[in-house]
């Protein structure tokens, strides 16, 4: 059986970036030390050229206190006093996930699966689609399953509707799971949590569509897949994960389409699993991650 | 020691390419069992869109039999009665190499060692630069250097001293490894020989010029080498080999240079290793490689 | 949505082996011509040490014959007139295949959900388990479920009822698909098909119980999984299919075994599909494989 | 040009391990903050099972302090109030390489050439071979060249020979680069310095002799080159890297060790590049590398 996640001890986890200065490591170490916590894991990173410092705290508090108060508590520090900014989970932390789906299935039951199996620390929520094709499957899953049609003249309403049923549900990360619609950057400003997408190359190459169609007529000797965060700019958000897969002559569109599938599943449900265990800062349209 | 190339008995090995038709293989199989030669390897690729079929052949012909006569009738019978074109080498043909350098050293010490140690069927016989920092390390290998200076304004005039030092070499293969200038349109058509050229990127992502730059500047977490062969159309002539590795937010530009380094030298070698062996058919500006 | 293998023109496949000797390229593909077939792939492989011919021949009929004759004339003709023994399937064959499985349901979801979106040339005929914990999974699936429970005691009754599901489903392949008992001696030989096992090491590294484990103790640096036809020497039949995973001192068991499945259920997926597109060769304990 | 690696500011590298306990991150962190020094990089690793706490700290001091003075100053307060042991290097230090060598050549030219370009925090201050093959070579690259020759009769005179040689070089590392005798226990215990081997598979898969003909006799679908620390057991030393390459029932044995030179070359230069700068903890025969 697969090991669940939340077997762990209860953990924080602070993701800081701010100017650097010397002395950040010593005066975050110190400030859990003083509080008797033991640090589990300690990550740090220093980008030279623009002057930031980059850090991920993992520690167990002492017995008795109240791991929230504690996480606001070290927040607040961490701003005032060393002049960082970020966020503080809590290992039981259960991040509210809804997936966006069109017609293709892999991602979709790929990352419904290991959520299943306990692989993720986080829930699926709702499912949201512009298609019907995929909601027998996942009202089998026993998740709530939203169909939502859009055309572009009805788009403006139904990111409207997909907005409301993100409140109703409390959902704290979009998974773009081969959706093939854009959100528009209206709905990306309002939905006010982070999107993941995966796109079916290896960005910058082949963005827009049809990636697998450009691949094959260029000759390329690899594919790729790179899940990023969604922004206002089709494709060029920061960029958390890619691999790539090596094809050959013998390999027309269709079966490119077909391994890419299997490099579209593992690097998005990659991308989602560092992103829910709180491994990853943005800065500048790149992103840093504590693997 | 390394395994010689050269220990290997006779054999011929033919490229062909032309419209499908049924019989391909029979026919030119038969042609050689007549002869009483055996097959060693035969490779087929059909292209079902465009309907052509290309062919690799490696045989062994019968004792006493004159290979060169055979290859050219091999190369007039697929002609003529299979519709079939390209060319037929013989195991022992060395194809005579001319590297074209700048300052970088890395694919050039990589290349020249590989054919010092007998991995490569052919022969180094003049390295030609823009630069002279290699010209020591060329003379200690034994081979002829040429500088070559180049600037906007002598540009024609060097490249005429460019062919002439390869007509005089009788160079059938051109190795651009690191090379630091473009050769123009005009050169290309007159040196009459394929021109294989190593690119510091994952192509067609950062094409032109600092493509490790632009990649640490876009956040890739793979950057790559592409070897092609060179056409008027700059980094955009057919792909032969391309290769990847991991990069993360630790690596800087100069940690990137490096890494990227032991890809150009793996991605050339094998592509003139490719060539060399006659597995690459160029169609469409892309390659059939028959590995 | 998927494409499906079956959109594919008719063709016959012919896996070949026997003694090498001049003219089995000339004529086998003489044959097919002489009927007016079309070769769409044909691979050909020599093992030098020991002089043995390998050939995958895949080729379309001319319109009107029939197909099963025609495969079943040309495997009479390989065998009396090439000495050359196989077997020709057709592109219409769907093997049945029969999955065991026991709790573990990563290679069980995987290759049902491969099979259901059409990627695998054959049909799951039936689930056959020492646990009940799949059952209502496959049955979702609309596939039936056997539970045969395993104990030392009554492993001879279990595996009689095991071949009695077999037969009952005229099952052509068995994939253990993270089975965990041992199929004896006696079953492998009374089945009288193919069984595919994946094991989770990169064999010969770490045979036998808890492999993961065993690499953890040892800190290799890399994980593996292995695909391979099971016989009655435990992790010793003909390997198929292998690939491997970075890990780091970072990862404990249990991070191993997340990962892991991850490779074995790529590498499981790849071999499956290698055999019923019947690309294997088994010979002296080792695969060709003509993909 | 390759960046030389010379070019940075003084940093001082602590590599420390120890019993896990609160405050390790904080004491030592305040340590270095409480002299000014500013922390470039911070890696921590626990071993859960162990109860171990590993450390590896990169800092610059505060101008006008001894580098020396301090990192003596440090080691003293981690071995005395925090119970961690280690060592302290200095970016400037320039550990002294000594190469074991045979007949092959690869790693050789590999290691010598990174050395040259100044990739590597080191010089190769000697050249020790059980034969004459690389004699020449070494000494057009500069360095001293001592011929070694070993019988089983001379061995312990031969390494009598050796370990004198190493003294007088002051070496502080070994690389056996593919040198093809067996260090003894005695010498391994008498030089004093750590040797890094590199064995041509995928251990703990083909120990011994000739693993690239294991390889290929167990048909496997993956071959791999293992760097290890030297230990008295052979091919049972703390693993370093490792990494495999791809090959098929294509590849005959000498095809096998051709590729195989190609992982050797690379998986040794990453082991020594990682020992050079300091990121290796050795314990429980098992290797953390802070990357």
């Amino acid at each position: 059986m697969p090991a669940s996640v939340t077997d762990e001890p209860l953990a924080l986890t602070a993701l800081l970036s701010g100017p650097d200065q010397p002395g950040l490591v010593a005066r975050s170490a110190g400030w859990i030390f003083e509080r008797k916590g033991n640090i589990l894991h300690a990550d740090q990173h220093r980008d030279d050229t623009e002057n930031v410092f980059f850090q991920r705290l993992e520690w167990t508090p002492a017995p008795g206190m109240d791991p929230a108060v504690l996480g606001a508590a070290f927040r607040s520090f961490a701003a005032d006093q060393l002049g960082m900014h970020g966020r503080v989970a809590l290992s039981t932390d259960q991040t509210r996930v809804a997936l966006f789906v069109s017609k293709a299935d892999h991602c979709f039951h790929d990352l419904v699966l290991r959520f299943l199996a306990g692989e993720m620390r986080g829930k699926i929520v709702c499912v949201i689609s512009n298609h019907e094709a995929l909601a027998a499957a996942t009202k089998h899953y026993g998740i709530p399953f939203h169909y939502i049609p859009v055309t572009d003249a009805t788009k403006p309403a139904a990111e409207a509707r997909q907005l409301e049923v993100l409140r109703q549900n409390c959902a704290g990360l979009i998974v773009m799971a081969r959706y093939m619609q854009i959100l528009s950057a209206n709905f990306l400003t309002r939905c006010g949590v982070p999107v993941i997408n995966i796109h079916h190359s290896f960005l910058p190459a082949f963005a827009g569509g049809r990636p697998y169609h450009q691949a094959h007529a260029r000759g390329v000797k690899l594919i790729g897949a790179t899940a990023h965060y969604a922004t206002a700019n089709l494709d060029e958000g920061p960029i958390i994960a890619q691999d790539v897969t090596r094809i050959s002559h013998r390999h027309n569109v269709e079966d490119i389409i077909r391994r890419g599938r299997d490099l579209e599943k593992a690097v998005c449900a990659q991308a989602v699993r560092w992103h829910l265990d709180n491994r990853i800062l943005v800065y500048r349209n790149k992103t840093v991650i504590f693997d």
